[in-house]
């Protein structure tokens, strides 16, 4: 919580829930992934949160950026980023999206088989193009699945394509997994970089950079080991790997990036019990899973929360959204602990929301806009 | 799929994907529930479908509205329909909510405990209110939590709090869970329906109507009973529970009312392997959890998907959406037989996709739109 966050709150005019996001903690973690990893390029993933005004003081600030599609590539070009700073990140393109990403400019995409190169070899001649491969994501909070990436062992073959096909074989990326609460992870993803850089090199191709991918956690309720260790880490296994032959390198912020600097404010709409038994009562909010806080999904991120009754007396709560809909419901396997005291109405505020937030709400689910966003 | 869909889709000219729904149909399945229950009045659950032409139809042919927010209720009430067709069905309000719903001309509410009935009786004084209690959801391909109702045996003291706080006692609701296969499920909450009935005559408080609520199912890839056959199993009940006194019923078809009327559009981005030993091969499209599929979450639902290559043998797929997330996976625990033919750029046809779709899609996520509707 930041005195701007709370100023602007006590202030503020308009009713609802909302998220409020201060530029200073940006501008903050920004300079802290830039001081803790000197001599790697960041490129902030647009996904976490595409507001303007965070790409516009990421973009003065020097930062480049990850796109996920040609929507957020032209929301970047908005702030008046220069193409050559964004890196066309999904691995899943439409043919027709790589060709206006490449008329606007954009040289850098990411790739994980064959038949994707073929599409940039088609609309995006002489681009460059990493490969993603498979991580394990041990250790994250939201894991990945086999979603994106190759086996390394296929890797080869699929920048050997690219090269063969025109492209600038460039690197290899990786993703350790969200929320990656292990600094050591990017070591066994950095080992098989090494091996994929060896390998391209026997067969006449030289690699340039290694895309370390996102994954830097934001602090929820559990302590987070800090940005320099990971700077650490990451240094010590490229060290480890590439011996003197340090490869360009890359990462991907975006929870790391914005998490801490948001703040949503919500409302006890209700607090009830569903028999004079319970013994766990039931609190519900006015925005849920469809309205901000679908990163509850399975009870994998436990925000904190702060309530204007804290320092009474805590009670295990059940708690919901306000939506007519039964998966609508935030923390019930293991309830969260707040003030007994907490009664309708209450103001409540939820830490760690910059993140995955108004980017993952409904546009208007049981009749409720999406959640609404002030960046200050 | 319907031949206007079929003939709109043929003529269109816009680009990405979408949802088509066909009116004729939602006619249809208003008709089939008005003759399948002929003395039960029918409340669309507008959470479904929100589309201006869909309400504008169920209107006209006299349906009334099952509305979840403040939001809902002015989208209908923009219609043309009055009022008294209204049920502001959820049990989570804000008091300002419930106020606003009553200057509206809103009668009928829904409560739950205790400090709900506080809430109209202090805003909308004079009101009917029907409680809802808690039915166990057995059978449910969506099964809905302990989040909405109360145990029946709390049922009682909430109606009579009602009754003492110059609210009337209307009746009782509840809800057999969403996507409903098994016609007798609303016997054993029925059974709990007349006990409240008694218990309130025995307190000198004549309760009058019961709400069966939702769950009748749309055709996926299982089959399921008709229409009819809930009609007469529920009948059935009513008299077995009721005798000769069988109180006014309403129910709250959402996806039975536009599931079927609804034919997605999606395109196919990419087809790969993540390995040269890998048995099935991904399957990525334009669409996924993100921007109308969510209800494919944990694959409880499996939606009909025609190709243009069906015929040719079948081949199992990972099914996945197009955004840079992990969870974005549709079906992957059970991969889903397609055409082992099926191309990039092939466009592919999701059935039964007129509820639960647009109003799940995301505003923006990954810069992708939300899913776009037409309704013709």
């Amino acid at each position: 919580m930041t005195n701007r966050i709370r100023e602007f709150l006590r202030t503020r005019r308009d009713d609802g829930p909302c998220v409020v996001v201060d530029l200073d903690v940006v501008r903050d973690n920004y300079l802290t992934f830039a001081k803790a990893l000197p001599d790697t390029r960041v490129f902030y993933a647009v996904k976490a949160n595409p507001a303007y005004e965070i790409l516009e003081l990421l973009a003065k600030l020097g930062s480049c950026f990850d796109c996920a599609s040609l929507g957020e590539i032209e929301e970047v070009l908005a702030t008046g980023a220069t193409a050559d700073r964004i890196s066309f990140g999904n691995t899943i393109k439409k043919e027709r999206d790589i060709e206006k990403a490449y008329e606007r400019g954009v040289r850098l995409f990411a790739v994980d088989c064959e038949a994707e190169v073929d599409k940039v070899a088609r609309v995006a001649p002489g681009s460059k193009v990493f490969c993603r491969i498979l991580a394990d994501g041990k250790d994250a909070e939201w894991p990945l699945s086999r979603k994106f990436g190759c086996e390394p062992a296929m890797a080869p073959r699929v920048l050997e394509h690219a090269h063969r096909h025109g492209l600038v074989a460039y690197g290899v990326s990786f993703h350790v997994g969200s929320q990656q609460r292990n600094p050591q992870a990017w070591d066994s993803a950095l080992e098989s970089a090494a091996w994929i850089f060896r390998e391209m090199q026997d067969r006449g191709i030289t690699l340039s950079m290694v895309n370390l991918g996102g994954g830097f956690p934001t602090k929820y309720l559990k302590e987070i080991p800090g940005v320099p260790s990971y700077g650490q880490a990451i240094f010590a296994s490229l060290r480890k790997h590439f011996g003197n032959r340090i490869p360009e390198t890359i990462i991907e912020p975006g929870r790391g990036m914005v998490g801490n600097a948001g703040i949503i404010e919500t409302e006890v709409v209700l607090v009830s019990k569903k028999s004079d038994t319970d013994k766990v009562r039931w609190l519900y909010l006015d925005i849920g899973k469809f309205h901000g806080l679908a990163e509850t999904m399975d009870e994998a991120i436990r925000y904190p929360i702060r309530t204007p009754r804290d320092g009474d007396d805590l009670e295990a709560f059940i708690i919901a959204g306000p939506t007519c809909d039964s998966v609508d419901v935030l923390y019930e396997k293991e309830p969260y602990m707040l003030p007994f005291s907490v009664e309708i109405g209450d103001k409540l505020l939820i830490e760690g929301t910059g993140a995955y937030t108004t980017t993952y709400s409904s546009q208007n689910f049981n009749g409720i806009p999406g959640l609404k966003q002030y960046v200050i």
